[in-house]
C-alpha cells in the first residue's frame, strides 16, 4: 500500500526545487525580523505515516544533530488486510537514528496519534512530551503493554516550551474532538514551522476554551517557514459547527424520546460529546449508565483528571439498570461505527448480555459513518428498527459534528500562520489535493506547495523545498503477539483462502520403492459441501494416484516437481468442474 | 441473513388482522364501483426477494388456482459472502408450485430484477413477458447460459393487457434509470394490485415519455386494493432531479475539459446517461470509445433496437484512441462503483492494457457510491489525483441522479392510486419504515400497512391483510458452476482461514502397531512466516508426537477422538504463542 518515492513527479504539485527566489509575502513585516534566517540553514522532514493516507500519524524532525518525533498512531486495517488488528508505522529509520532522537512530542490522545507508541517505546526507548488528558490516555496504554514503569512521561501546558537538542517546541491550544489538544510551533535557526495537528475552530467549545488563534497568528506575524495542516476535511466548503449545537439537539431529541429509554452511541474518546450527554441527562432526571470498555476508560480517566465533571449520582452500574424505569434511564454506548463486536451492534443484534432493545428505546446514533462504515451502520440501523426501536440516525438533527476544519477554517489558519512553504498532511490524495488549492487560493506559489507521500524525507529553507532520499517506512501489521511477522504472502494466502478455500491432496510414499503406501486422500476445507460432490472428490483422488504413480514409472523423484504437478493438473480439474480455484496444497509423506 | 418469519410481531408495524371495518377512502368515489368486491374475494402474495433488503427482486401472486412471478432478480454478495458470485433468491416454492405458474411479468432491465431469470428457468420453463428493451437484455443473459432456444419471450408495449390464468396484468410506463421500465396493475376478483416497480417521476426525460401517471390514476379512480411501492429513496425529501440535468453538467464540464481527454465512468445500464454522453461528446467533436464488457453490450442492444441513437461517425474502437488527439476523445467507461476488476479502477492503478492515465486526463465519475463502496471509489479517486489526474466525483456538479422516487413523488404515487393497503417494498427495514410514515402522514391506517420480510406470505381481502404461513425462501449462492452448493459451514470456513489461516497437522501411522511411521509434520498457509517461527513450528511437531504417542500408549484407538485432541492442544499451543487462531486441521494416514 505505501508508495514509492518519486512518483508524483509528474503530479501538480510536489518535489520541484523553488525557483530561487523569495517568494513575497503577501503581509510581510517591513522590519527584517530573525526570520528568514540570514544564514540559509535548512531543517528535514520525514513522514513516516500519516501522510497521503488517513491514519497512524508520524512525523520526524531533524536539524544539525538533533531528531524528534511528533505523534506515533496506528491505523485500523481495511478488508484488504484480513486478520490484521491494527496497523503501525515501520520504525526502521527511528531505529537506525536512535541515538539522536531527543523524544516525541503527542499532539493529542486519539488512536491515530497515539496507538503505535506502545510498539515505539518498545524499540526506542525516549521521553513523552503532552498535555494532561494526553499522557492519562497514553498511561493506560503503556500499562497494558507492561511499559509504564520504564517509560518518561513529562506533561505539558499549553504555550509551554520545550527545547529538545537544536530544536525548541511550543504547545498551541487548539479545539478538535478530544480536548487538550494541541498544535505545535518547532523553532530551529531554519526557521518556525506549524504543524497544527488535528484541529478546528470552535468558538463556542464546550470547555470555553477557544483554539488560541492569537499564538497562531504571533508566529505568523514573526514569520513562519512552513506550515504543516489537517486536510481531514478539505474537502468540506465553510466552517464547522460548533461541539456546542449536539448539546442543543441533544435536548431537543430527549425531549422527544418522551419516556423511552434513550441509548445514545458516540466515539468513545469525544469527552465534550459525554458531558453534554451527562449533562442533558441530569437536568431530566435521568441515570446514566455507560457501557464499552473504550468508554468507561475514558470516564474514568476524563474525570480523573478533571476534564469529566460527572454530577454526583448521575451514573449507575450497568447492571443494575433493571432497578430503574426506562424514562429515568439512558444509556451512553460504543459501536456508532457499526463495528461488529461494540455494544450497540451486540444490542441490535441481540446478542448482547445485559441490555436487550424493545420498542420502548430510542436509540441516537451521535457520529457520521466514516467512509467504508455506511453498510455496517446502515445494518445496524435496520437491525434496532426490526425490534421496533426508533432510531435517530440522520443529518436531519445535528447529532454530531466533525472535530476537523472545513475549507474556512483550512484558509483562516493560512492566513494567520501566512506561511512561506505549505504542506499539507492528515489526508488521502484529494484531500491532500483539495487543501493545495486552498492554498494557492490564498496566494501561496504552487512551488511553495508539497505534497508528499510516506517515507519522504525534504529539506526546508529559504531556498525552497528539497526532497531528499527517501527513508524506509510502511505499514507493519500486528496480529495477535505478532508484530510484522504477517507480510504479503501470508495476507494472500488468507485471501486466496477466503475466496475459494481449499484442497488438500495428501499421500505417504515409501522412499525406496516409490509406492504409494497411503493414500492419497482429498481434504477440502471452505471449497464446496464434500457430501454433495463425492464425485469430484473421487476424480481429484484418481488424477493424484494417477499421477504419483506416473511419475515413480518415469524414475521422477524430484518431490518440488511432482508436487508442482500435483498442484497444476488438480487445480485445473477443480477449475474445470467448478469455476472455482481453491488452494491447492499436495503434502507428501515419506517412509 | 435471511430472517426468520414473525420476528417482527413486536414491530411498528405488520402481520396484525386488520379491525374488520373498512377504512374511509379520503377521496373515495361515492358511486359503487366493482371495487371493493362484493363477494370477499382474497389474493395472496409471496415474497420470495427484494423485500426488506435491497437486490433480487422476486414477488409471486396467487389467486385461485393461478400464480405468476413479478421480477427475478439477483443480489451482489457483500463482504460476508467471501468467494461468492452473485446470490439469487430461492425457488423451492415456485418448483413446489411449478404446474400453477403461468408466467413471470419482469418491470425492467437491471441485474436485481432479472439476473435471477436464467437459474430459475433451469428449475421451470414459464413464459416471459416484458417490454422490448427488457427482452433485449435478458435474451443475452438467457444466451450466456445457453437458454435461449428453449425460452418463450413474449414482447409487450406499455398499457398492453395479458391474461395469466385469472390475473390480468397491464403494463404501466414509469421513468427509471433504465429506458423501458413499467409498473404492473394486477387484476383480479379479489382488486387491483399496483405493483409500482422501480420507478422516479421525470416531467423532462431524456426521451420524452414522462411516466404514465393518467394511468395510475385511472386505476386510483376505479379503486385499488393494495399499493407495493419502491422504497429506495423513502429517506430522501423532496424530488429526484430530471436526469436531462445531468446532461446539462456534462455541457458545462466538457467544456472546463479544454483540451484534455475525457473519461466518464457511469452504469452501464443507463442508457439516457449514455445518450446524453454521446450527443455532448458529438457536439464537441469528440470521437466516443467504450470500454467495459457489459457497457459494449448495451451499446449494441441499445442501438439495435433503437433505445440509443449513435450518430454516425462517433464511435471508435478502443484500439485506435492512439490515432486521436486527446481534445477529440471520449472515453465511455464502467467502473463508477471502484469496483476492484473494472475498466475505470484498472486505469488508476495503471493495470488496464490499453488505456493509460496521464494528467492530460479528465475523469468524470458519473454516479453515487452504492453504500459499502465509498472506500474502494475513493481509493479509486486517489489514485488517478496521483498520476496527476482531474477528477470530477464530488456533488458539486449534477453528474448524477438518481432513479428512484423520492418522499414527494412517492407520496404522489399514494395520493394517486389510492390504496386501502399499502405495502412498502425494494428497500432495506429503514426505507420501509420510512416509506410507511409517509403512507400514514397521507391518511392511510397503521393497521393497513404490511411492513415484511423474504418468505413472508399474505392474503389480502376486504377484511383486511392476513399474514399466511411463510414460504421456503433465503438466498443461494452462486459460485463459479455451483448453485448453492456454498453454504454456511463452507462459508465459515473461508472466513475463518481468512482470519488466521490454517495449520495443518499430518502423520502416517502404522494401523496394526499404532506406531508414527511419518510425521508428524506442520504445514501452515496464512498464519505466519514459517522461516521466522521455526520455534513454533517444531513446538507444534513435539505436541503433536507426543499426543499421538501417548494415544498409542494408551490403547486409545478412536481416531475422531484423537483428530479432536490434536485439534485442541495444538490450537491452544498457537493461542499461546501468537495469540491468534488458525483453522487447525489434523490429518491422520494409516499404512
Amino acid at each position: 500500500m505505501s508508495k514509492q518515492n518519486g512518483q508524483y513527479d509528474n503530479g501538480a504539485y510536489g518535489k520541484r526545487n523553488s525557483k530561487k527566489r523569495y517568494v513575497t509575502y503577501r503581509k510581510a513585516p517591513k522590519k527584517k525580523s530573525l526570520q528568514p534566517p540570514k544564514v540559509k540553514e535548512s531543517v528535514r522532514i520525514a513522514f513516516l505515516g500519516g501522510m497521503n493516507e488517513i491514519g497512524k500519524n508520524m512525523t520526524l524532525y531533524d536539524y544539525k544533530e538533533s531528531m524528534f518525533i511528533v505523534d506515533c498512531g496506528l491505523a485500523f486495517p481495511d478488508a484488504d488486510l484480513p486478520g490484521v488488528d491494527i496497523v503501525i508505522p515501520d520504525f526502521t529509520y527511528v531505529e537506525e537514528n536512535a541515538d539522536k532522537i531527543r523524544g516525541i512530542v503527542i499532539t493529542h490522545g486519539h488512536e491515530d496519534h497515539i496507538g503505535g507508541l506502545a510498539y515505539l517505546l518498545q524499540k526506542v526507548n525516549i521521553p513523552i512530551y503532552a498535555t494532561k488528558l494526553t499522557i492519562g490516555l497514553i498511561k493506560g496504554k503503556l500499562e497494558e503493554h507492561g511499559l509504564l514503569g520504564s517509560s518518561k512521561l513529562i506533561e505539558l501546558k499549553p504555550r509551554d516550551n520545550i527545547t529538545l537538542g537544536d530544536f525548541n517546541i511550543e504547545l498551541i491550544h487548539v479545539n478538535h474532538s478530544i480536548p487538550d489538544a494541541v498544535g505545535l510551533a518547532i523553532r530551529c535557526a531554519a526557521g518556525t514551522i506549524i504543524q497544527t495537528g488535528d484541529f478546528k475552530i470552535d468558538t463556542t467549545p464546550v470547555d470555553g476554551d477557544m483554539i488560541d488563534l492569537t499564538r497562531f497568528a504571533d508566529f505568523g506575524k514573526k514569520g513562519v517557514l512552513a506550515l504543516l495542516s489537517d486536510s481531514t476535511n478539505a474537502e468540506r466548503p465553510g466552517y464547522t459547527t460548533s461541539e456546542r449545537s449536539v448539546g442543543d439537539s441533544f435536548e431537543l431529541l430527549f425531549r422527544k424520546a418522551k419516556n423511552k429509554r434513550i441509548v445514545v452511541a458516540t466515539f468513545a474518546s469525544n469527552i465534550h460529546r459525554i458531558q453534554q450527554i451527562m449533562d442533558v441527562a441530569k437536568s431530566m432526571d435521568r441515570k446514566v449508565a455507560v457501557i464499552g470498555r473504550s468508554l468507561e476508560n475514558l470516564v474514568n480517566v476524563g474525570s480523573e483528571l478533571g476534564y469529566l465533571n460527572v454530577p454526583n449520582g448521575l451514573l449507575i452500574d450497568i447492571n443494575s439498570i433493571r432497578n430503574y424505569p426506562d424514562d429515568k434511564l439512558l444509556i451512553i454506548t460504543t459501536g456508532s461505527q457499526g463495528e461488529p463486536m461494540s455494544a450497540l451492534t451486540k444490542m441490535a443484534f441481540g446478542e448482547h448480555r445485559k441490555v436487550s432493545v424493545t420498542p420502548n428505546d430510542y436509540v441516537i446514533i451521535s457520529a457520521t459513518p466514516i467512509p467504508g462504515n455506511e453498510k455496517m451502520v446502515g445494518n445496524v440501523v435496520n437491525e434496532l428498527m426490526k425490534h421496533g426501536v426508533e432510531v435517530i440516525y440522520e443529518k436531519m438533527y445535528d447529532v454530531h459534528v466533525s472535530g476537523h476544519a472545513c475549507q474556512e477554517e483550512l484558509k483562516l489558519m493560512l492566513g494567520l500562520t501566512n506561511p512561506k512553504y505549505f504542506i499539507p498532511v492528515h489526508g488521502e490524495q484529494k484531500h491532500l489535493q483539495k487543501h493545495a488549492l486552498l492554498a494557492e487560493a490564498m496566494g501561496i506559489a504552487k512551488e511553495n506547495i508539497y505534497i508528499g507521500t510516506i517515507g519522504d524525507r525534504i529539506e526546508l529553507s529559504a531556498d525552497g523545498i528539497k526532497p531528499l532520499e527517501g527513508v524506509t517506512s510502511g505499514e507493519v501489521y500486528v496480529d495477535g503477539l505478532g508484530v510484522g511477522d504477517v507480510g504479503n504472502i501470508v495476507l494472500n494466502d488468507r485471501k486466496k483462502l477466503s475466496k475459494d478455500g481449499l484442497v488438500i491432496i495428501v499421500a505417504t510414499i515409501d522412499r525406496e520403492s516409490g509406492y504409494i503406501v497411503s493414500g492419497p486422500d482429498v481434504v477440502s476445507r471452505g471449497f464446496v459441501y464434500v457430501k454433495e460432490n463425492e464425485d469430484l472428490m473421487s476424480a481429484a483422488k484418481a488424477l493424484a494416484y494417477e499421477i504419483i504413480s506416473d511419475s515413480y514409472d518415469k524414475r521422477y523423484h524430484d518431490w518440488n516437481s511432482l508436487k508442482s504437478l500435483l498442484r497444476e493438473d488438480i487445480s485445473k480439474l477443480m477449475y474445470e468442474k467448478t469455476k472455482r480455484s481453491p488452494m491447492v496444497l499436495p503434502i507428501l509423506m515419506e517412509i
